[in-house]
């Protein structure tokens, strides 16, 4: 309440109304070590509902975590670690950005599931190295999400029984009473998609724990516990009522929130000593725990010692030594989704913790890897997921396994990248290196029509910040592709591929390969250029042919391939002026919209409408996207 | 199956599995007239699934619309009206596009809605002229999808009881069988929402019919025909597998599918004349109900001239006459959501159609009209609708609702608008003049922070084809982005508003404002300008700043406010260059991404990572968004 109060902004309801089974949570079965944030085996707590970060600031800081006092004072402001939603990687305990809704109770199904992965191929009979549960606090905001809807569905048939959901049943959304717009039975529905349902009255702690209790009991899917809460809780006259939901209580309120709850008006942020101490116990039973794990992982070690090796590898976050020894092969003229398909491959050998997959299109992406099991309650080590026809939870869910050690891929038409794009944009944020794979990349896929068709869909995935954004001309660029994407440690990829075959026209695949920065002169112009093409994936094919032409009409031509323009902007500016001298004229060529393409060109041959249902050859053809039209287009612009 | 084979591409599967059930309730119930394809009181059907669209063009053809043999033969090929996923404005009887899983059911729920809202507001007793149902086809792929989760509990929640779908349950997918991902109780599922549930086995026509004569019965809620099919019925070697989903049969699996049906092997593409005897007769009962509408709905003006006065202009899809005379009132400096709740309120006194709303934001985007109740099954022509937190179903309600005639509006915040951009992307492929309001517009939210500040959002709209668009520097831009988004009748429209209060910088509201052409100049520079100044939304009254700064330094600056790019764009080349006059150098200013903004200007004053929470002043300070900074960037490109 003071933390809400001092910002005179943010979102008192949640907090009180969650504040007991919070409560009973973090000082009853959540084993986290505040010493050690991110101890591995730690049990992973997400608050779904963002909105209530005052209250994971308040447990953060109680528990002992590196968050003081001043933190919780300075709440949403400029340069503190208690912004208004949570966000990982700036306050310790934090496992995720929260906020938009329906992202964590998604993203936590992918950290249980990446933790039964983790037991499934490290756990050996005496060694439970791997063995803790996600715990999530979700909201009616939560649950009317669409992608948590697919996220529950997918979790229920992968019986996730380790993953427990309090859903915080408040009945009070922001514009009122739940029942405007929400009226489900919500035990039948999580019943229909194999949830256990639990029930408990959240403002009763033994009511709480009793249900906690029974939530970590064997099940044969994963649990909910349905716990009725009052929105705003203690505050008189503004308990149970959307004004709580989002507003300060306003000084009075405050006060009298403060009488009817027992606690003093003054000092604000009071914090007695015996709650401190209580807290301080029961966190000492994490830190037991997670001194136990280490001896445990000693013990694995000397008893397997290959294992407990990969493990620790996985743990830190690193690639196995040679891990691209097999990347880098010869390749042909093919689709660059089948090159990609060979590439992931060749790169599972090694990186055990890689696993393939995609939202019900692997025969289309070519992103299961080959031989392997798919990941099913009967084979939780299983390394292809079969999403189902659920983009925006397969975006979560590998964010949440990414986030927890693994390396798994995403993987759809590129079209449907829009509907995993909130989840690709909190990748992004949370500096989480998930991996994403998006084929048929244009109108190239032909006779599916504009509705499968991306135009803009390469371009608004390079408007998100930190995430690097691949389109590779040839199976060359798509292995240095793959390689860029593997190694980054705090930035997501999409790599971008066609259904079509495309010519081989860069330089054999390898560490030293050009396109490793991003862009590059991949055709040299015979004198000083008077003209540049710039091009990336199937177009830049297209940009030699026209090459071609030019340079026989006597204008020397560079071509310049740009599949990753992040890394390309992240060089030096002497290694870019050298790409795109000062002066010389271009013309982009991409089968897309031409907007932002002015950064690098002055005449564009793109794709700025929708497309159309026809074979690809006659739709490059209508739609002008031809070595023809690239060298009128460039005649034009050097006239 | 002939179609799919010509075109060597294609899906056979479900037209062979779903023509039983589609052919009986097109022979059957469905009541639509092939020779008046926009008869308002048609019943909708939607193929939800809509790569099934063999199937729906035979029942196109069979029934007599204008979609002659040849377009068959022409299936997915330049030119035809019968492209991969079936596409409305091109095909007559094509309702909407239809491809992207999950759209057709949710947009479904919206023309129910529109029907519900017509029939309560215009019909009177003995006077049923709005009185028709909304039929689907859906697939698992629907089901699975989030959007189409939000859209199915909202419809039970609104207690839609003329939306019928019937789900095509052949237990494959693309990747396999169903299970490999998607184990719910479907019947349980959909009882948990609030929907009737019946089952037919859906290869039996008597059972088909039973199931469709029933579910025309009352009903508390939608209801779901579960018809257990056969993918592929008919072909000896393929049926019920996932092969038979998105390929050809192939000459020999053809024929032989052929042999089992009964169904010569040639010629190709044969209908016998009993064939097209028995559709006609079907399509006769469509017709007499066409007529005996238009006899009714002489009754109903005769009876109530004023109504039918107002439901035929809505079936016209015009606006009322003087339908803008309040909108352009005299406005004060106040955040743009606030004067866009103001703006509304002026449009919906005569635009009775204008139903307000929000994705459970009303309070903060301002676009619950003043005065309307809640649409709900209590209230079904209430004014404003409550979408719950469910922004991709809203998406597509908007349109399904937009598509039947109606004008209402979608909002939420401008971050959220990532969660219904397939919709969006959608609503412009299929020219529906869809109304979208996003609030909250940048860092300018201030503490709720990076999870919620728009960065890369505005551009990533400009992106979509036929999408205009707006973010109104003012009170007046403001009523012009209202107005132009009125008038449209084939492009959908995005108004983007602040949370904080913005001066008046704009001249007084009116049809004549400059802002009518997308893009003016605002201030003039005191004589031939060295440098413009492009802006929009909140950063325009930055530039004016900054303006006064560079002439106090005797640089003649012109402001540019450019709150529509499309509409700009779509102004002859000489207005625009007497806005950008050739060699005077631009900054742009825009409190976002700068990619995309190197069409208008040379250098940029903008925000190319992720925001911060903090208050709102202190952000566009920390992030350089500040006259200084502008004049600063000005300085330096005109150096």
């Amino acid at each position: 309440m003071d933390m809400v109060e001092a910002a005179n902004s943010g979102h008192p309801g949640l907090p009180m109304g969650a504040a007991v089974m919070a409560h009973q949570l973090w000082t009853g079965p959540l084993s986290v070590d505040p010493s050690q944030p991110e101890w591995f085996d730690r049990d992973r707590f997400i608050l779904s509902a963002g909105h209530g970060s005052a209250l994971l600031y308040g447990l953060l800081h109680l528990a002992g975590f590196d968050l003081p006092m001043e933190e919780l004072q300075n709440f949403r402001q400029w340069g503190s670690k208690t912004p208004g939603h949570p966000e990982n990687g700036l306050t310790p305990g934090v496992e995720m950005a929260t906020g938009p809704l329906g992202q964590g109770i998604s993203t936590a199904v992918g950290m249980a599931m990446a933790e039964r992965w983790l037991a499934a191929r490290f756990n050996r009979p005496g060694h439970a190295v791997v063995d803790h549960r996600t715990w999530v606090i979700a909201s009616d905001g939560d649950l009317m999400e669409g992608v948590a809807q697919e996220a529950i569905s997918l979790a229920g048939h992968q019986k996730l029984n380790k993953l427990v959901v309090l859903y915080d049943d408040n009945k009070i959304t922001i514009d009122g009473r739940t029942d405007l717009a929400f009226t489900e039975d919500t035990e039948l529905k999580f019943k229909s998609v194999g949830w256990r349902v639990l029930h408990c009255d959240g403002m009763d702690a033994a009511a709480v724990d009793a249900a906690l209790a029974e939530a970590q009991t064997p099940a044969d899917g994963p649990t909910v516990i349905i716990c009725r809460t009052i929105i705003g809780f203690g505050s008189p006259n503004k308990a149970d009522s959307a004004g709580v939901h989002g507003a300060p209580l306003g000084a009075t309120e405050l006060d009298l929130a403060k009488d009817q709850l027992g606690i003093p008006r003054e000092p604000k942020f009071l914090v007695e000593d015996d709650v401190r101490a209580h807290f301080a116990a029961a966190m000492a039973k994490g830190s037991a725990r997670r001194a136990d794990w280490e001896a445990r992982m000693q013990a694995y070690a000397a008893a397997h010692p290959e294992d407990a090796a990969t493990l620790q590898r996985i743990i830190r976050g690193e690639l196995p030594a040679g891990w691209d020894a097999a990347l880098f092969a010869e390749e042909k003229a093919d689709a660059t989704r089948n090159q990609c398909g060979r590439a992931l491959d060749a790169v599972a050998g090694t990186v055990v913790e890689l696993i393939g997959g995609s939202a019900d299109l692997s025969g289309s992406t070519k992103t299961a890897l080959k031989g392997q099991a798919s990941l099913q309650a009967t084979e939780p080590g299983g390394r292809n997921i079969n999403y189902g026809v659920r983009e925006h939870a397969m975006g979560a869910i590998v964010n949440g396994m990414t986030l927890h050690g693994l390396r798994p891929l995403g993987a759809t038409f590129l079209i449907f990248s829009d509907y995993c794009r909130p989840s690709l944009r909190l990748a992004g944020l949370m500096h989480c290196p998930s991996l994403f794979f998006f084929s048929h990349d244009s109108i190239g896929l032909g006779e599916d029509g504009p509705t499968h068709q991306p135009v803009e869909q390469t371009m608004s995935l390079r408007l998100i910040p930190n995430l690097n954004v691949f389109r590779p001309a040839d199976g060359y660029e798509l292995q240095v592709a793959v390689h860029q994407a593997m190694t980054q440690r705090t930035t997501p990829s999409c790599i971008i591929t066609t259904r079509q075959t495309l010519p081989m026209v860069s330089p054999a695949g390898s560490v030293n390969h050009p396109a490793m920065r991003g862009g590059y002169v991949l055709r040299e112009a015979s004198a000083a250029p008077q003209v540049i093409l710039v091009a990336t994936g199937s177009e830049v094919s297209i940009a030699c042919e026209a090459q071609i032409h030019l340079e026989a009409e006597g204008v020397p031509t560079r071509v310049v391939s740009l599949p990753c323009w992040e890394i390309f902007e992240a060089q030096d500016a002497s290694y870019r002026a050298e790409v795109f001298p000062l002066g010389v004229p271009s013309v982009s060529i991409e089968a897309g919209t031409t907007l932002g393409w002015a950064r690098y060109a002055q005449a564009h041959v793109g794709l700025d409408q929708f497309g159309a249902s026809a074979p690809a050859e006659r739709l490059f053809e209508e739609f002008g996207i031809t070595p023809e039209n690239v060298v009128k287009t460039a005649r034009a612009l050097i006239r």
